[in-house]
């Protein structure tokens, strides 16, 4: 089986006003579909973080990928790591005129991109799931955590940041302001009530700390001790300022996200708040790995297939988690379907993915896949049914996202521009409080 | 597609008296051949070491493994674990009662058989090589190291300390004592001439150091510095001497595998000897790395997808060596065709398998597949091509083997019976020189 050739289409999802500690989601989230199309007829899917320099990175990789085999993804991925140059040292022969300076991070989502399409494909020609690409299920379904934000009022898209009044239910509540403890627990109760969410994260690090630590307070005596908690500062907290809070939240907290940036400063926080820590900020990469062995910066490592290269390269994250006595759970994105559905098959595949997984697909009300947004039971997802993903693309959505953004005109993500229309003042801080 | 049953069938094959720190090879080698039938008619090969432990583990499996799908490995592996129980705590529940005290480094060789055969089984099924249900090929060829052998005169089998006289060539040469430096060169250039190899490695830790060191000064001065050397004295030098014989040896070795015992030994060798230190004694399991990483007991640890629970595990391996900037070679035991093609794949498949690989096939010369022994071209040998693995049982020679096992009476390979054998005081040392 040979890739015949590689569709890139980038598309743009209503996203509504989130705050975090880099600013404001923009009215739309960018993404990025990937059609790998085999010389069988089949095509393969997968979605990364969009923007202009992934899409072209994808579009350049086109004219790579025609004629490999998508079973050889080992290759596939030389192939990639030779064109675009990498710091990447072992096994290769490496392009040391690699089109540098070339952003690893952007590789790892041209990596992902296609490597998921790949298995999308593999698993669409053999008709088995790609959970099984991946060792096979370790269970049917695989649990979603709740993901609160503080926002301003709005839906995102047409309605940015003003209300749609048809809206009701969770897409009501998606678009009201939360700025105060209660209002997050007017959120938290919409949306665990629509999606039956039993674990509950709130993206913090965005107003005074005491506000998103009342929060959580006001969280745990609305839902009791039997829904896990998460607050995840993104790390513009101090030492000092996480420590104090910390401590405030022992005992109510699952795992404390990224409160402070850095493996040094994390693992500092480690040695005084018993709360397990967590990150998908200080140790990203497998590169990352040997510095947080030997600090203990954090207790849980939150994979993310688009981050670390792939579904594969995930399961390989999973061993090392197990190998070196980490927890795994998993990071999330403003997505739409397709990689949900990779993430629920990588999350069944991996034995001691034991944490409900994060997602934002609550907040997109947009989809590219066929039958619409995929259903959560009891905030669970099963694996989708089918071969490959289980899911297959719907060109007319596609189609139309993709006309969103041309017309939306984002290039990329900056939270920081979106916030200074609220605030034109407002500039990001590394260690804000 | 489901596992219809399984055939377990223990071999034994001649194995020339060979000598190492356990004592002396008997003259024959015990391996079980794992036969895993699918409900598609298609069969799935696997061979792992063998002993009638082994051989029991595999048949009480038999019942556990019927009906189960052999995509979905995670599942085979967490209902072989929940019956025999397992120290593995994580992903599964155990069978807190399971049956122990088991070891569980028959577990790992349990897995591995099964492992195996259910990636042959799936690879002939959809009609790929196994070396593409590990992440695809690196390379084509993968290279082999000559393995030599302090020894008595004898071929093993039906010859076991006497001559085979129409035995020509290398098969003449195998059966010759080398127990000095001179020796020990015609063994090393009649299996590099017969074989091709480019890479040489002793096993030693069975003469007196100055002796083995001669061996090695021997073969630097008859190959010259182009030719790789390894020595491995399988841990029974103390530190003492291993930093003694190892300084001499700076700039003749391409590593220097376990000479001493334990992770806290070798790392103090490795801080006193400028030659990497390999690695199958001390860092053997996944639980066994991080006090490696901790300490630096060694720079490349020897894979073994038997006892490192199979083929994706040993890819798992890969990455954590990648990551943590070990090197990765391959360990062997004596064995026949089908643990030499699935080496051979996982070889190919992993990026950062770079040295040549050991190999003790060149000392048997049974065969159990088809078309008889596998072929080695300039010391390298080609993926084999076909489907899976690529091999086929020869079910005459199978039977053969099978009675031979049956006529030899061995249950269990135990070096230091047959040595005393030849020298009834000889006992085992964990630190002799």
């Amino acid at each position: 089986m040979k890739i015949e050739t590689v569709r890139i289409t980038p598309i743009a999802v209503d996203d509504p006003p989130l705050r975090n500690a880099a600013g404001l989601h923009a009215p739309y989230a960018l993404r990025t579909i990937v059609e790998l199309v085999g010389d069988n007829g089949i095509i393969g899917l997968s979605e990364v973080p969009g923007s202009n320099s992934t899409t072209k990175a994808l579009e350049d990789s086109v004219e790579i990928l025609k004629g490999l085999d998508p079973f050889n993804i080992n290759n596939i991925l030389f192939k990639l790591n030779h064109y675009f140059g990498s710091e990447n040292k072992v096994g290769f022969e490496y392009d040391e005129r690699g089109r540098a300076p070339w952003d690893q991070r952007l590789l790892v989502h041209v990596f992902s991109a296609i490597e998921v399409a790949c298995l999308d494909l593999i698993g669409k020609t053999i008709e088995r799931p790609v959970v099984d690409l991946l060792g096979g299920r370790c269970r049917d379904h695989v649990p979603f955590s709740a993901y609160l934000f503080l926002k301003e009022e709005g839906a995102g898209g047409l309605f940015e940041f003003s209300m749609d009044s048809d809206a009701t239910g969770w897409l009501s509540a998606r678009q009201e302001a939360a700025l105060t403890p209660d209002e997050i627990v007017l959120q938290a109760k919409s949306m665990c009530d629509h999606f039956g969410f039993t674990s509950i994260k709130l993206k913090a690090g965005t107003l005074p700390p005491d506000i998103e630590v009342a929060c959580m307070f006001a969280l745990y005596e609305t839902f009791g001790k039997n829904v896990p908690l998460r607050i995840d500062p993104n790390a513009v907290w101090s030492v000092e300022t996480s420590v104090k809070y910390g401590k405030q939240m022992e005992g109510i907290l699952e795992y404390y996200e990224d409160p402070t940036r850095g493996q040094k400063a994390m693992s500092e926080v480690a040695k005084q708040v018993s709360i397990p820590l967590a990150t998908n900020m200080c140790t990203t990469s497998f590169d990352d790995l040997p510095g947080s062995i030997q600090l203990g910066s954090e207790s849980i490592i939150l994979a993310d297939h688009h981050f670390w290269g792939g579904l594969r390269t995930s399961v390989e994250l999973g061993r090392i988690c197990q190998t070196f006595d980490r927890g795994l759970s998993m990071h999330s994105n403003s997505h739409v379907g397709i990689s949900l559905a990779a993430m629920t098959h990588l999350a069944a595949a991996v034995p001691n993915l034991t944490y409900a997984v994060d997602t934002h697909y609550p907040w997109q009300t947009d989809e590219v896949i066929k039958g619409g947004k995929l259903k959560f039971t009891n905030g669970e997802l099963a694996i989708p049914d089918g071969p490959g993903l289980g899911v297959e693309l719907d060109h007319d959505a596609l189609n139309e996202l993709n006309k969103k953004y041309k017309d939306c005109g984002l290039t990329h993500r900056d939270d920081q521009v979106e916030m200074q229309k609220l605030d034109p003042e407002w500039v990001f801080e590394s260690t804000r409080w």
